[in-house]
């Protein structure tokens, strides 16, 4: 079974759990994760509500366990047992009648996309409301509705979880995305799903130069007790992060820059992308939208970009009951776990080298090129003479593929062969 | 009445009074101008003739009563007293008989357009001449012509003023105009009537952060004056500096970039120019022609732009008798009022500034963005979101305004709402 | 007789000559060239075989008299006598007979161009073989043939030459080309013809400011033993360098940038060729090929450009019989020469300047631009206001002509009067 297979799999056992910011759908959801890397530790860590984060507090722990609406003739509609996305999340508990006026201050809906039901919360202000296509909003006759929500909002614990791979190096390379969304499958079953890949081919690389860190956290909040509890080290070590979030559609590719668009993380993924999916999407970081937001924030500084297929904010289905598991697809899966596979290995060999010959190394005699020189032998093995021609110091793997222009995973092979007929030496 | 009306009537003060680059229709329109901003002093100042100024000397005083020619049957043309045009500008007394050809050789004309009377002058080589139209000279029969001059050419002074209004710091913010130019409108009764408005708009700012410096003076023998007398303060405290000329008409915008493009002036007035009027033209100092050509010059560098709307040497009226108040408007000058005040609002407002939280700050529970999160909620306060991502101590305000793509007066107000909510604090 | 066609009939006494790496062909072109240029010397080099220089090892000298090949009906074809490219430079001697299956093994033959014989060599392996237009050889019959080659390869010397012309300073200004090619016009009869023409150029300039030296070497080999006996001196004083080839036909003009597209050669050349043939060919140094491989080397980095007409690897007829007399001309040469006579009197006043007034220097008074003014004059006298302008020791004379958008050569006899004037110094 590919790893698109696998992943997509994973989705499907992800998406039927209710998780938010906070509760036990985060935590059945981690469970599931384990059980996917059985031989790598996440380790989870628990931090109470109440507590300071940056300029945040974390809210209190929010479980749901059951929520609808009864109409004036006895039916039931927004039924959280039948979409998770019917209960506006966070909201407190409510069990009352009301009339349809008020109960529509209690709804959101979407207009522009009648058929479906979006997905919003309000976690830091105590309400209670449901979300409702607009169609079915339309059909409400006027009356006195029940509105019932069985939830808790009360003082616990937010759960994230992180994996460690150490390298020969403590420099790391970190990956993020996050565990906060209830039932939508791109945003955000695929990230998770990905990571768990990721972590499976982080841990077959045979000497690993970087270590690597694998991050997943609510989305802001989680990201922000994430920083607050490690952003010594993560400054001090991290020199290249992707946040990933989107990643299990058929669409594009797409990448948000970094604050500057000039970090390790912009140079690789952009690198890889330009050359295997030309068509991709570079957006700014004012197009940014999920932790990168944190991570990027003045004086946090990691250097991260964030991966997607289809961005955030910009594909229709995006926070709406449209984002299911139709949506993504193991062959989406499985695409984006190509380009994290190409952006490591880029990252594995991205050293400065330098040509240990004065003038040309005679290529002919090492059997490296033809010994017969005609006419169109010179441009057969261009791409080695390219590689040795840059390889004066001044730049990493990733800028002579770029200034060459020929794709970094072609040329991690003759890095090899330069390195082992000692040929180029990494400065 | 707005600035607009006001500035045209000051024009249409100013346009009947024969200037030059000395002589006494320069006082008489200092004394326009004073009269105009009773409450605000220009400080004149009078340099004698001969003072040698860097590497010119100011000539005799030129001043004039009358002058025009007499055609053999006896009528009178190119009369002084109906276009001060008509004369060469800075032309020594005549008063003598000669024949046509010999005429011909004092006479300016414009065969591309037969229709204007165009603008000469020869400050520093002793000549007379007269100025006529294509047409009317193309008409003038063989015969002798009486020439007729009462000019006075000698020892008196060359005349500046200068307007200075204090802020908090003494770095300043400089505009400059002209005031040597005869009768034409855009070139230059425009420029001292902008000069009096911005005067009593910069008046009126509460708490100026910058004090300003507004300089009416010949051009080039003026601004050469003004750089001799002034020049190591200009250079320790002008900032940004604004050469205002040709902007009273209807048709456009332009700035003339300074030496290399690159100073504080450039950056705001191209901000402004950019997103208010995004058809404007942008030349580079090549295309210079006015007293930027001295702020500018190697070993001046004072930070100078030019402002126009139609730009000298471009637009076809330029220096001929079609440039009248017919050429300028009310509208025209209220639309580079409008963009001077832009330019000195974004001036006052552009510091550094360091959002004081790591990681984003809580906008919600201060207000500042919905506390329901929703599809379409996040890019409802984008502009307020971005401004806070690049408040990293790095960028002023205008950076950020070009970084994010948002016009920098909308983001003064959110600057205003950072400051106050001890959110931003200036670096 | 114009240098164009002096060259063109050094190229014809040039061509039938069999060059190759080493070799008495290579000497007897030393020959001619010193008849060309007779007073001015080229001094020889003779290194023996065996040397070690830099990564390579001078290969044994090869010398051959004769060449053919015997069909089995007794018919001469793949005549050394006839066209010095049917023998696969530096076989080794044979006399023997083989089938035509064996015999095809040691052809090499150009398919995509049926006609031509194709040039080929094999200086660092030892093989004999033959060049055949694709046509003949799908006409030989099968049979019995004779090869015959009477050719020695043995220990003797690699011959360079090169001419020095002294100037005010041991800076360098350096031209290169090659020695090692057999009957072919373009590559490379016309690169070493160009050489005698610059030495005659340069010995005629009154007080040169730069040294010059002007290199003819083997290609590759020829480069890398000149680089490892000059290396420190030419890093020191070489300020541009030039490698010449390909300089004959009549189509367009190329240049190959350095390394890094950035030394003053590249500044230099691509200025004369944008604004004297705007539609040349600037190619990146991934499209190099010839001696400014080993000179731009890393470590090397010798400032050097590659200059050509038509570029090497890109004209149909490079490296077989169509690159003969027929593909070069007078006039081809002519403007190669003109470039590089450019190039060179940029470099003679290509210093930094300084105007030696503040503020604009008053030229009327110097006769430099008329003393009245009207609306046409301003821009008459532009091309020598830019040059003041920009005349602040910050630029060299070809960075002022791409900032004002005017040729350098126009610009030159400005310098002279504003030096001359005074009104500028060298920095």
């Amino acid at each position: 079974m590919n790893e698109g297979q696998k992943m997509y799999e994973l989705c499907e056992r992800l998406f039927p759990i209710c998780r938010s910011i906070t509760g036990n759908g985060v935590r059945q959801s981690f469970e599931l994760l384990q059980e996917e890397i059985p031989d790598i530790v996440i380790h989870i860590s628990e931090v109470k509500s109440g507590t300071r984060v940056l300029d945040w507090t974390i809210p209190n722990e929010w479980n749901i366990r059951d929520a609808f609406i009864e109409t004036p003739d006895g039916r039931r509609i927004c039924e959280f047992k039948k979409n998770n996305l019917h209960v506006l999340h966070y909201s407190v508990p409510v069990d009352k009648k009301v009339s349809l006026p008020e109960l529509k201050e209690h709804l959101t809906t979407l207009k522009s996309q009648p058929e479906l039901i979006p997905y919003a919360s309000s976690y830091y202000k105590e309400r209670w409301g449901f979300c409702i296509s607009y169609n079915e909003l339309m059909s409400l006759p006027e009356g006195e509705y029940r509105v019932f929500i069985d939830s808790t909002l009360s003082p616990g614990a937010l759960t994230y979880g992180e994996i460690l791979i150490p390298g020969r190096v403590k420099d790391e390379v970190m990956f993020s995305s996050y565990v906060c969304h209830p039932s939508m499958a791109n945003n955000e079953c695929s990230g998770p799903s990905l990571i768990t890949a990721l972590a499976r081919y982080i841990d077959s690389i045979p000497h690993r130069y970087y270590s690597y860190r694998l991050v997943l956290a609510p989305e802001t909040i989680g990201a922000l007790t994430y920083i607050s509890r490690n952003l010594e080290y993560l400054q001090k070590y991290v020199k290249a992060a992707f946040n990933l979030t989107c990643v299990g559609d058929d669409r594009t590719y797409s990448m948000v820059r970094s604050r500057y668009g000039d970090t390790l993380a912009d140079k690789v993924l952009s690198n890889v992308l330009k050359y295997h999916y030309p068509e991709f999407h570079d957006y700014p970081y004012t197009a940014r939208g999920s932790d990168e937001r944190q991570y990027q924030a003045p004086g946090v500084d990691i250097p991260m970009v964030c991966f997607c297929r289809s961005k955030y904010h910009v594909f229709p289905e995006y926070h709406t009951s449209a984002d299911n598991l139709n949506f993504i697809s193991p062959v989406g899966l499985q695409g984006s776990f190509d380009v994290m596979k190409k952006v490591t290995d880029a990252l594995e060999y991205n050293r400065h080298y330098q040509v240990t010959t004065l003038g040309e190394p005679q290529l002919g005699r090492r059997g490296m090129v033809p010994t017969m020189s005609s006419k169109e032998t010179y441009r057969e093995t261009l791409a080695l003479k390219d590689l040795i021609a840059y390889a004066d110091g001044r730049n990493d793997l990733v800028d002579i593929s770029n200034i060459i222009d020929h794709p970094v995973d072609e040329l991690i092979p003759l890095v090899y062969e330069l390195l082992d007929k000692k040929l180029f030496r990494v400065v």
